[in-house]
């Protein structure tokens, strides 16, 4: 395959310093989704994006409204029917840059420095994204073609939770459809060492209201007369996992399909160090559900999480007051084949049921919404990018999961029924949402190569 | 007595019009001691009172400075060795006015409607601190002496929590030695019927935190792997109670002065209704501490209330953020025998005890800090009182306690070692510390006759 694949590889090799150039003027782009001010950079950004595909060759690229934030789609079906259609993911909106006092050069005038390109966005995600259009310009250039059928979808919202994704990519099932997806928004595990992730948790997110008296009374006057709502948050809080970390609420653990010897087997081959890991967090010790290893508690296992805290007096020193209220503000991560909704409703019960004497309490649902995913056993897409990601880093990619959640991954798996694999050369050292963020040029060239060789190795199957 | 005191109280009826001039003049004055540019009113406010003072016959009264708010302090030692010293205590500082726009009449521009002054301390305290003032005058004007020795102890930081106050009557035992101490500062049950206030509750306030790992972390990449800290500082406040209402720290209990049945008849001799307490505080139920009726929790039982929580995400919404620190203000009221340092001890102890692992937590203390206060029974002054009370009002008083704190009451007790008695004329209802507080005019009758009485009464007693 090699040998086959040289002419592209040749034309990337020779357009180097142009396509350096191309990824520096994408950077120079503001396009941060979070500032409204910033919008329409965001469009300016989609427009630059639907040129580069078309200069690319992919002729029916175009920006399309999703609302405030727009997306950025094109396709080349040239293939023919009987070989596979390959979506390949992408976001072109950016974190803020704030605070900008902490960047070593502006976030918008990005600069290389040792073999690496500095600037907002450099690798979450626009220098990951341009890549495949490069590879794909490198294939079309020299021989014409493309080994496989490719659409691109490309969205400028991510960084502010793609609020109108779902409604998009559900009015847009037809032109979606396909039979792999890869994200390139990504991380390998390291320079040297390449990852396939094969699961990320789902998320529910939700408040705690406990009510007592109409208004905050003092605690004097009426201590020990009725119960006080913040206390009884921390009771009902507390009774909802244990002080060990084993989450205590009854159904919580029911549609979770336990781990396989296999699947402790391969978490248990990703190097783990306790003490690396504590250094990381600042934490004085490691701990959570009993009978699972920490790297399987952040991989594998649901969990449930206080985000914030709420009641009453909270300025300097001491106030006399009773709250009338208490919220506490929290998250689930959940794995296969737990359901946000039954989470919640477990959830819901376990608080009726516990809520202390003298006191009212509401769940109320917030925003973060998404199932678990998790790639079946085998998944083709996945295996695929593995012996690519073998081919080009010369070792076995580790067989990961993430305890974060992507909404896109299980956005476009109803929509189209594909599990994504996610074929990113990010790491988790850039900087990503920080000041200083990078992006090193070996991995830009080393992810226009895999994609490359992706296309041609998924260009081997054929579809009947 | 009655007969005999025909003079001053004719003296009193004769100058009630110049009276009531005198007392809106007074609250003219915006001695606000909360808001630092009308310090200067605090000072106005004192100037005032000792120039009041002086015309009704105290010649000697002065402004005192203690740092920022000043106190006046007046005597008339004529009485002799052998008879009583008396000292009577109030305040001429008032809590801020705002919101302005809620009152019916400006705070500061007193008017009298329904027979009531309303104006900002009309009732806290200017009315009720100006009556023994009057009373002293109307008994020098007529009789040209007193019954008693008597000392005026008038402070400007009371609404402020007395912060100088301490160390100011440390640094002044001799001058307020003293027999008897009657604080102008207090309530009446109802406009009909007096009370005797005979406990008031300690206090002590603490803050406690909980800490995790160095900063906020993601709750996906590490929900599971390492402890959350507002999951921790609910798991610990929650060992603290019972969901019943019982404090379940080691020790909590111990120095406590158990109810005696004499004492819970007396509570029991009180109205009560669960009913109106319920629609004034707006709680769904009452609670607490097992084995004891509200009233005895109120009055008589310590407590211990979270009064603020604060941790990770408090905005709108949510944000998946596994905090680094969670807080918790507390306060503990204690009640005869317990010492705030050795409740905090058992505190400490507890904290250290339950923390759960991979956090740790740290309690520090927080500025309200007062032993409880409880008048012996039978004890002469507050017998007096209630004496006189019962001739004014037609009523014997009710034997009541406070859940709250009067730090003035411990600091004169420890400092001169007598407990003071609460004689002041306020009521609830009259908005202390709200819009439109007001004063009723009879009850400003009514305190400077009962003022006179209990001086005469006291003049009874001879000291040996």
């Amino acid at each position: 395959m090699t040998r086959a694949s040289k002419e592209w590889q040749h034309f990337l090799r020779q357009n180097r310093e142009k396509d350096i150039a191309d990824l520096l003027e994408f950077i120079r782009i503001p396009s941060v989704s979070a500032q409204p001010a910033l919008l329409p950079e965001v469009h300016r950004a989609a427009r630059w994006v639907a040129n580069r595909l078309k200069v690319a060759g992919i002729a029916d690229a175009e920006v399309l409204d999703t609302g405030a934030h727009p997306v950025v789609f094109g396709s080349w079906m040239g293939a023919g029917n009987h070989k596979p259609t390959v979506m390949i993911y992408g976001h072109f909106d950016v974190q803020p840059a704030e605070p900008i006092e902490l960047w070593t050069t502006p976030p918008f005038e990005p600069e290389i420095r040792d073999g690496k390109i500095y600037g907002r966005g450099a690798t979450d995600d626009k220098g990951n994204m341009l890549a495949p259009i490069l590879t794909v310009e490198a294939l079309l250039s020299t021989t014409g073609r493309l080994p496989v059928n490719v659409k691109f979808l490309f969205e400028g919202q991510e960084e502010i939770g793609s609020p109108d994704m779902p409604k998009f990519v559900e009015q847009n099932v037809d032109r979606l459809a396909c039979d792999m997806i890869f994200s390139a928004d990504g991380l390998q595990w390291g320079p040297e060492q390449p990852q396939v992730v094969e699961a990320l948790k789902g998320i529910v997110a939700f408040e705690l209201v406990v009510r007592g008296p109409h208004s905050d009374q003092h605690s004097g006057l009426h201590g020990g007369g009725i119960a006080n709502p913040a206390m009884g948050l921390a009771q009902l809080l507390a009774s909802m996992k244990s002080s060990e970390g084993l989450v205590t609420i009854n159904g919580f653990y029911d549609d979770v399909i336990p781990l396989t010897d296999q699947d402790r087997q391969e978490i248990a081959r990703v190097p783990y160090n306790d003490a690396d890991y504590l250094a990381e967090t600042g934490a004085p010790a490691t701990g959570g559900e009993p009978g699972y290893s920490t790297r399987e508690r952040l991989w594998a296992r649901p969990t449930l999480d206080v985000n914030g805290l709420t009641s009453g007096w909270q300025g300097d020193g001491g106030k006399t007051v009773l709250p009338a209220e208490a919220t506490a503000k929290l998250t689930c991560r959940l794995v296969a084949a737990q359901h946000p909704g039954r989470i919640l409703d477990v959830i819901r019960n376990h608080v009726v049921a516990h809520c202390p004497p003298g006191l009212s309490a509401d769940v109320k649902r917030n925003n973060s919404w998404g199932d678990p995913f998790q790639v079946p056993r085998g998944h083709l897409s996945t295996e695929l990018a593995a012996e690519v990601l073998e081919e080009v880093y010369g070792r076995t990619p580790y067989r990961t999961r993430l305890g974060g959640s992507i909404s896109v991954m299980t956005t476009l798996q109803h929509a189209t029924g594909v599990h994504a694999t996610m074929f990113g050369f990010a790491h988790s050292d850039e900087n990503l949402h920080a000041p200083n963020e990078f992006f090193r040029l070996d991995a830009f060239d080393r992810s226009m190569l895999a994609y490359g060789l992706l296309l041609e190795k998924v260009g081997c199957c054929h579809i009947d």
